[in-house]
């Protein structure tokens, strides 16, 4: 059925045809610029309730490595540096914006790609002066670049040890509806609102055309965030384009459903290749699995599928990312199975 | 028939019905994504032929703002600044975004909003040695930040002075389609490309959701812009957003027919106003236009009608910016004459 | 007596030789690093006393420029900017330091080199909101770039208006001491560490060999500066260099004695020149004059003498200017106004 | 015969007498400013007949981390990164700097504190594309940061392995003389010179008040560096200060004799360190070494002497870092050594 489909990324397709159905809707307005329209605050409102903070701050941005450097460029002061997993976004794929504001990310290897409270601490131990940076922020994802998810405990113990050491504490959600309607989530946002300082509401990855949502709960990080959105080139003249797709995600529970679907997509994919008999590189219970494979199925595999190759963990297996998204279809997702078991078996 | 009817911007309406047709239809696909895609391939390639420039580059980015600060600082080593009329667009509603990328922006009262090849001169002549910057990069924006535009002669002379100078030429291209579609206007895109070192064609003021076409023709400013886009967080997931509406802007002469009608808009507010007898702050010729009027008579037509105030020249009167878009209604316009005509006699 | 001397500068020569002989003692220790010695603490003292100010902190930099780089840079958030004289040094002859750091310099023209509170007001005015940088940092020195000094209601106004409008006042006082020691002076060091948020107090153009002390009595901007000093390179591994020669300083009234000495010898010239009937581009009453001569005259002058061509007000004129220093020797000053005369009757 | 010394580090005493004298005499004079002095021109004279490049530029800053950050961030463009050991400096104990430049640096764990060409290629081979920073520059220091040195064949691979991989070599020589006049030594500044595309002479770390001369030989990276040294505040108005220092170490020996005598003293600790069957962190044959002692040796030794605690290897016992200089009297170390054989008999 599928002559060739691809699992190399959740951002292959537009946007989901309710959202673009409101787009086209609030396009035929007069809105007011700049995300001061209507549906910008009647999606910021949206949010609010939903997480349960009434004063939240709330800016809608077009990416997640604009809304990172943004916002960590706007929280810290020039000396002041982040945490991160060696495996966090920031780190690994965004060409070096956050050093490009001027702050240096301070690093560890950490399990499966989260960060410890103890992490925290041990390096915040190995920054005692001014001859070294002062670590300030903590950035986490969730889900995790290699798709494992924070438990509501590891969050807890995470906002303890920054409160402990005066630290921001924030969260990168790209894939955050993936995290949130993962099997094995225990975690809510407001929980999420509640532990952090400020996060981010992916919607890029989770069926919008563009679009994150910050959220921004500490008061001492809301003062002029505005001018800094707009000095780094983030403020839309057409706010409204970001605002009436967080304004329908949010209606309903468009957002959650979305994400849902590409979780259930990737675990039909897990069950079926780990029946097979293979292993993961990591535990994911969200949209991206990294199966461990022999070099000639990967190879097989890639007439009909693209993947991204990940690893290389030893001389014969080859790890690939297979990631769903809210548009991968039933049948694509039925038909690798089937290629799979026909050639493993 | 307009109750209301909002002449503040050119921005306030989404896109134009065609371009959200092709935007749903590209939509449904599975795109490359990161600006690889079959859309910005295709539209890359379309303007390229229309500025007769195979080997441009072009890069879509998201908006004005973003455009001009990563360009200059793509551009410019950390020593270099840049030229421009004290009413450029980077001088004043960038929020300071050229210099939090470095960059001192060197100005000079400019007549019309235009800066002239003597202008550039004189500032040059002013920075001799190391204690001061080194003017690198000249800025302009056609049409300019009042609706004026620059004549084939006006650019020919800048460009001139620029190779004198070792200067690059840089057009902020906004409103680009409404300058190159004013009844004034003798310039064209190849000449512009011919001209300039890079440009960009604004997609956001003319009809798009949002997005701005970087044409960048001097080869010494290609290497890396990629890996700045990128750094930057202008380097959008889902490239294809961008793509798909510019492909469709060139695929005939959308574009240009979008803009023309936002210019016969401004005309026949222009000529109604003159007609009354009232001068304009700016000889404009394009979809900006900025009558001087009477201070009662301005707060008369804000009943039915939003604009900018601009300036207070005197005691008695008051500036208005009107601006007209590709989806100011004929019928919007005629009422406005209608009731100014009404108020004025 | 003299074939040649230059009145370039008030740094052409090294440093006092009581400073050097405090250098070459403290030379032999084993001094802590980083501005941690005996030495630095002392001077800090010793400046805390002088200005009344047991609070405040007081941090050793290199030089002028730098200064103003990191203190500016230190205090600002992003979308911060400086107003300043467009005649400010930071504005004029810093290469563009303060950008490089990412904030806006918000120039006036100012009359004799000053900024009033009314220009910070009309500023201020210009600024309300995110789309143009937020003005937060107003920059004068004393003296000024072109001699002129504050006086005691020029420097409250400006104070009150900062404090009106939640700004800071920042004083560059490169030529502190000339301001200070200036027979038209009505302001104290005290005054001045009173109503500024923070100042320095200039070592290098008054007798050091390099240094400036920056005091910081604005509890808000202290937090973090060692980090911030370290970061920018300013932070000098043998910091006594800087803390013995301002402790030699302030241990006595040498600082002063350097500073009144250049003073008067600029008055002599100053005096010479008015008697033989021209007159100067600035009212100076410090140790830079900018007399307005005949073309042939300074050609003739320069035989001899070193100076700076400032400008050509009129055809047949050329404005220089003289500097003296707690270097200028009494021969060298009369020599000049020997010459002076000789040529002028 | 000392009561108390200390072996904390090379910048506790000022400037050697030769120098302080230079300075004095220097000082009277009236020289050209920013750094363009006959003292400053004959520095760079002299260092270029030594490493035999006479087109080289040479450039007079303050200190090492303002060296390293005005460098790194004049060669390289936005998204260009520095490969650097872990224990770099750069990375370590610059508070960031280079980051405030905004330039990421990419660091590998590093066998002795050295960078091996396999390490270099390694990295390259994990940025391939613009989703992640472009390797651009290779940092190392000679003498590294834990004493050891650079032997010709390894400094030979790395320019090798630079010029397949189109990469700067850049070298900290902080400790440069003492790595020349190490025992072990191999290298001469010559071939670092041949080898490296920019290197600095340390000043401040081998007698001199303050000080470090750059060398760029690369022609590629000459253009514009003094508007950068004064864009970031290193252009000392005064630059003789830094000239007449670097001019009396290389009129005759004195740089490297200052040097010899620092390893000499070092050489004498290890020795006597090493004799009484105690081991070190790293093989140094510098002015830095790095004893591991038992805990209770370190604490009587730290009655009478001071030094720096660097680890903790194991429960019992601690690393200390022991380092000599210019100014370290033969006494003190005899003394030491009396001390320590009589608390280990």
């Amino acid at each position: 059925m599928f002559n060739f489909y691809s699992f190399k990324n959740d951002y292959g397709e537009g946007a989901h045809p309710k959202l673009l159905e409101a787009l086209a809707k609030a396009s035929c307005e007069q809105n007011i610029a700049y995300g001061n329209d209507v549906h910008s605050e009647h999606a910021r409102n949206l949010i609010r309730e939903r997480i349960g903070c009434p004063d939240a701050d709330i800016h809608f941005l077009e990416g997640g490595t604009q809304t990172n450097l943004i916002a960590i460029s706007a929280f810290l002061r020039p000396h002041e540096a982040a945490i991160a997993a060696e495996t966090g976004h920031i780190n690994t794929h965004e060409t070096g914006a956050v050093e490009a504001t001027g702050h240096k990310i301070l690093t560890c290897t950490a399990q499966d790609g989260k960060l410890t409270a103890h992490d925290v601490e041990r390096i915040v131990a190995l920054h005692p002066d001014e001859h070294v940076v002062k670590p300030k922020l903590v950035y986490i994802s969730d889900s995790t670049e290699i798709g494992t998810i924070y438990s509501k405990s590891e969050l807890s113990d995470l906002h303890r040890v920054c409160k402990q050491y005066d630290l921001y504490l924030y969260l990168d959600g790209a894939r955050l509806g993936s995290a949130l309607t993962s099997s094995e989530n225990d975690l809510t946002m407001q929980k999420i609102a509640e532990w952090t300082d400020a996060f981010y509401i992916g919607g890029t990855k989770n069926g919008a055309l563009l679009g994150e949502a910050l959220v921004i709960r500490n008061p001492a990080l809301k003062d002029g965030f505005r001018y800094i959105l707009k000095q780094k080139g983030a403020m839309l003249a057409k706010g409204m384009v970001l605002g009436a797709q967080f304004e329908r995600f949010f209606e309903d529970d468009l957002y959650f459903e979305l994400a849902a679907h590409a979780n259930k997509m990737a675990l039909r994919l897990y069950q079926a290749i780990k029946d097979a008999g293979f292993h993961f590189l990591s535990p994911s219970s969200t949209n991206q699995i990294f199966p461990v494979l022999p070099n000639q199925l990967v190879e097989q595999l890639s007439e009909h599928y693209a993947f991204e190759i990940w690893d290389r963990p030893t001389e014969g297996e080859t790890a690939i990312r297979l990631v769903t998204s809210w548009a991968t279809p039933e049948d694509a997702v039925g038909c690798f199975i089937d290629d799979f078991n026909r050639l493993t078996h």
